[in-house]
């Protein structure tokens, strides 16, 4: 049997908690998940009963997620071997299908459903759906040359209107990253990309990116080393110094973008470690990377 | 160039369609389109084409989709043989992973996707987005025994209020036919009940099922004919009887289950035909098979 | 029997009109009926049967009539001759009461009585309800001289929430031509004018004026020739130069006006001849003369 | 210069009405004008300056007005001599344009325009307008034979909404007793009868029946006599037998027909005397005759 | 028995008063009654009618209390004897509670109540409720020392919104002069300013400020004299010579402000005289002292 | 610094809490607190402490106080012996005074205060405000003879309408428990009686009544101990016994109230015991007493 101290304990730490709780009542918070925590549902479990305790706590909460690894498994299953430039995916017309396929039938149906164990919390949305987020083919160019990536899309505007309806009629919107080109053709959209968008298009107060590693990661001699705080300029100068790998550039531009349009904070944390979200919101451990726009002493 | 007479006939046919289209201002129209109809690209525009008018002239449309032959192929694709019993697809674990791919990945996106390029019209959903299709796995019997159909389910309640906000919110609900039960698994649904239970919480003025017969069909000795009128016992006498043929069963008691709810019709239509949403809605020729509570002079 | 055929051809005429149905959903249209019409029950409700087409498809119509030549009638009847000075009639005490008689108690009850026809449709209105319409005594110089036109009067303002009240009641406002001053007397509007002041306050897509000639008529050798289409300039010009004769300036003036203020297009049609309304708004073929305020290719 | 006791004095007759405003705060009271006052335009001047007065102290006032002898007059005028059988006009083709422009284009106009003077007051409708007064022809039979009254239209049916809407504008509607049938034709309809019919619909608190006669008087050897209160069971013994006058009756039965629906009072007051509905509304003299469900004490 | 004339008299002085209750319809008119007028239940009951009066014709009426008298007694009972500076009450920390105490407890209570006998009618706030008066410590130098005045509050901000509410709510805000600091101290505010800051924050059309002097009273050879009218910058002058005594400078500095910031009126008025509000705003008599922006002839 | 496990445990807490606060979400909780506990500011802090979490997490708080210990203080000090009658206190009419002023002035100005430092949390207001508790004088017998009590008022309705306001406004409403009688005369009511009348009228899912004892206690041989559940049944049968003391009387009777009217749960808990509130609902620990309708296992 429990003590009268344990329970004391449990309502102590409750209302430790409550300045956090009082600071984003009624905000935005954006969480984008990775396609590659998606492999193991005990951890996709674990960030969603962070987003339900949010939810419940007056944050109001948007999920974006990719599925970049599904995606590459059932192309391959289907006899097409996945291609990059740069990282970013050749998206060919049978690719879109397999996107479509994976990312709203397959990934988003299942966080909707996880979620919705705990009331009717979530709508299952993409950039198709009432054409929310519009898009245009993105152009790319490597050395020189022009590259056809085939349907992967650069964002031009969010409806956020639609976003805010989900999110008043009490729903986290849970959205796949494809967005539509005005004569409607459905294209892929970099998940950080378009977590990003969608937080300066809601005045998040902060977006989280959560990734498999543990955040922005300095090689130094004596091993490597977490960086836990970044400014705006310090990514940018990072960037251009090459001390930001390749797979790590577009989530910390995404971070740069948002914060240059108004979110407070943007975070890199690890979403396979137990209940990080939480840890980063409710608590005064910072954990990940944090960037800011000025630096916070 | 076109003569005045072609113009004056054009206004002149506009003015012919007033009545109907007074008739069904602001009522709720449910319809159904079969999966054996998606395979065709061309016959789903003409179909959507028809949704569309419908929609600007005030109609409040609601469009139910399956996608059984495309579940069929997919699963065989994997190499998974398809299993029906009475017609009831067995829906073990791997098969609704398919099911749901295929109906919100593949076609649900694709139905979005075309209506959306006349505006920002239609938003695709599952019975799983804040769990509105609520359901219980189906008891199936056969001589006797119980037969497990796997995750086949049976409608418990549809949130209507859900619904009605998307057609406030001045678009097109597309309804890919899963439901959920109270632990939160994922089920398969007929879309001819999904359907019929729609329209019933909608109390819809009309539901039409399309299909790619041209009705209800009565066999005689001077070759098949359609039948274009019935009425509720009509059907439950001819289904007694077994002159409407198991296919057709579900379809028939669908439309029987919305007239005892309500509706005023319930159409059986060929939609691989031309504009026969249309036909039937605004002119005065039947088409298909009607079915009414009672006997229309 | 109708065929098949017939049909099919009254289906896709629907559909053919969709993008004209598209572009006018939701938007103001303004139409003005002359006196000269009103002679003609069958004129009226070919008219009236065109304003509730569009209605039904989502446009927003508001009528504004006259009534000169019913007014000269009656007042021959009781005697008094009617007296114009440059078409502006000379409105003393006695004939401003043959001018409300007639307007409100016998045109403007007729045309609310033909559109309630099909359904509660219609509210009769002129200025002086709510004092909507605000005006003061026009100013008439001529030769130097200020002539006394009586109860004529000049707009100064309309009350836009008012009428917006009506059409967001589902309402067609039907409007006779008075206004009241500050003191409340009641002054006679020239109805075009009139027309063109309500189309700017209610930021209308087109005002169409409806005559009983066929539009701008350019009087050249080889006849006379309808003008379909003239830009503002080209208007001021053909006015300037006489080229736009008298009882045409002050419709040209108020095509003008409205165009000015962010109207796209001002028609000048026959009303007399059928349907010229829906053969302007949802056919390709221009009728009548249309003005706009930038050359169209 | 006025004292200080004149002052004083006002101020406390103002704090004496303070029961009456409270009493009447926003309710509905009907007040229906014969058409009998409506020559003299002072005593109009008179009643109006009364309405606006409850307007302001928050009463809903609501303004029926009849037209008869006007409609007599023009009619004569225009050679038609007027019939009546049993008070009620024979109202032929012509004679209801005549009834049509006498009471909207005439009168109704001249009463709002009056109320407007003090503020966007009023709105002049009739029940043509959004077709909210049904009817349909009165029959009528004098001694077993059918009389044929032409174009007399007996209520089927108010739509309150539609008024209320005119009064939550914060508007006095100003209504012209016309009715509309099925097909659209246009009827005269008792004025009395009329404000019955909407005192019922708006559950009004008070109907006042203005006239240009004192009330109800009873005739006895010592001369005639203003009976100031009747019980409804009171009203109809008198009617019974005959002491109630024929041109009385009408009033007297649409006072108990409101009764009867749950108005509390029902008033006949002498319309030409000054201010008698604000003295009936705000002191405690009764004048006129006050007619209730049962006896007051 | 009354006369007929004494009803017509009635009559006609409410109608007389229809220009003023037209004038002050939905305007805010803030009232403060000072403490020294509490002592006295009659004087309290007549100027609380007045009050009423007002709301009932349409009148949003915000009153203000101070205390002053019954806070020095309750002190003294208490054995504290109130100590002043330039009329600033010293405040320490018991003399706080005291006020709160009285202000809250015994007046505003006092106050509601009887406002509460005519309907529900009042809600009785002080700025500690939603904390919606924000004030700060005040400052005081004297000869350049500076004063501890202990908790005496200088006004940041007033939450109209919270205001507003109330008296959209058809309540009159009854208000004890109490605001809160940051950290949640309460400190007394002078009732005055208070109405003063109330009045430009809910941008009232008159500002009332009652006290038990007849108003600006001049000093001359032949007698002391009510000064009836003055202007900002004649106050201002006024204050400056000296001729403004200083019991008086914080009222007549609120009036001053009130004006500045958007106010057309404000006036001092003897409250123990009866019904002085009344005969302020809805006769053309002005008794007590109005200051305006600039001179009125 | 603290551990990473401090953290984790920290989170873990929180999620640990989601089910109660799901099952408290957007439900009202009515807390009573005692005057007893009003001493001790440390107390009232810990308690509103409490209060301030449950809102945050979205619970509707209504708190009521008493003030039995400071108005026997205040008597005594103004040397008048308070006097009861059954646990009644005789309330004469300068008691009602001091009852007042101790009430509002004091108490419910200093919680509101305490609360208001976390935000514009709290309103403080008694049933005087808008009269929103009506009562009449309490009528006691004792031994066959009526008692006067005084101003010791009976609850006779709860205008729900006006709480619901506050809450709906995002405010706790603190509620001083006076009535109003029709005439406007102030009572006192016993707080747990009112918080009971209050439960039952906003339909709330749990009432607290915070004493200074840890429950109801039963004497047994082996000394007192605390019974933590009882049922209602049980409660009348203890109360009839004679084995709930007198003090504990009116607070299980309130509790039996409130759950025979719909309430699921009625608590009697140790409010100076440090956030015994949040144990009660946040954790699976029952303390103090629960009563229930039923058993529960």
């Amino acid at each position: 049997m429990k003590t009268v101290e344990s329970y004391m304990n449990k309502v102590e730490v409750l209302l430790e908690s409550l300045p956090y709780i009082k600071e984003y009542f009624n905000q935005v918070v954006v969480v984008k998940i990775g396609g590659s925590m998606m492999e193991n549902d005990s951890i996709i479990q674990n960030v969603l009963d962070d987003l339900i305790l949010m939810k419940y706590v007056g944050i109001k909460v948007v999920l974006i997620h990719g599925g970049g690894k599904q995606i590459s498994e059932l192309s391959r299953k289907k006899g097409i071997e996945p291609e990059f430039i740069d990282g970013l995916r050749i998206t060919d017309k049978d690719s879109i299908e397999i996107v479509k396929t994976v990312l709203i039938g397959s990934i988003n149906t299942k966080i909707v459903s996880f979620l919705n164990k705990h009331g009717n919390m979530a709508i299952g949305i993409s950039g198709n759906d009432s054409s929310f987020i519009k898009c245009h083919k993105k152009e790319y160019k490597k050395d020189g040359k022009i590259i056809d990536l085939g349907f992967v899309g650069e964002i031009e505007s969010i409806n956020s209107e639609f976003l805010n309806n989900i999110l008043d009629g009490n729903h986290i919107p849970v959205i796949a990253t494809l967005g539509v080109d005005s004569p409607g053709n459905i294209y892929n959209i970099n998940a950080d990309t378009c977590a990003a968008e969608i937080a300066i298009s809601l005045n998040a107060k902060k977006m989280i990116l959560l990734t498999d590693v543990d955040g922005i990661i300095e090689s130094a001699k004596d091993g490597n080393k977490l960086i836990s705080k970044l400014t705006v300029s310090q990514c940018q100068k990072m960037i251009g110094s090459g001390k930001i790998n390749s797979g790590m550039i577009p989530k910390v531009m995404a971070c740069v973008d948002t914060l240059k349009s108004g979110s407070e904070r943007a975070h890199i944390l690890n979403g396979t470690k137990k209940h990080s979200i939480l840890v980063e919101i409710f608590t005064d451990r910072g954990i990940g990377t944090m960037i800011t726009e000025e630096e916070i002493k």
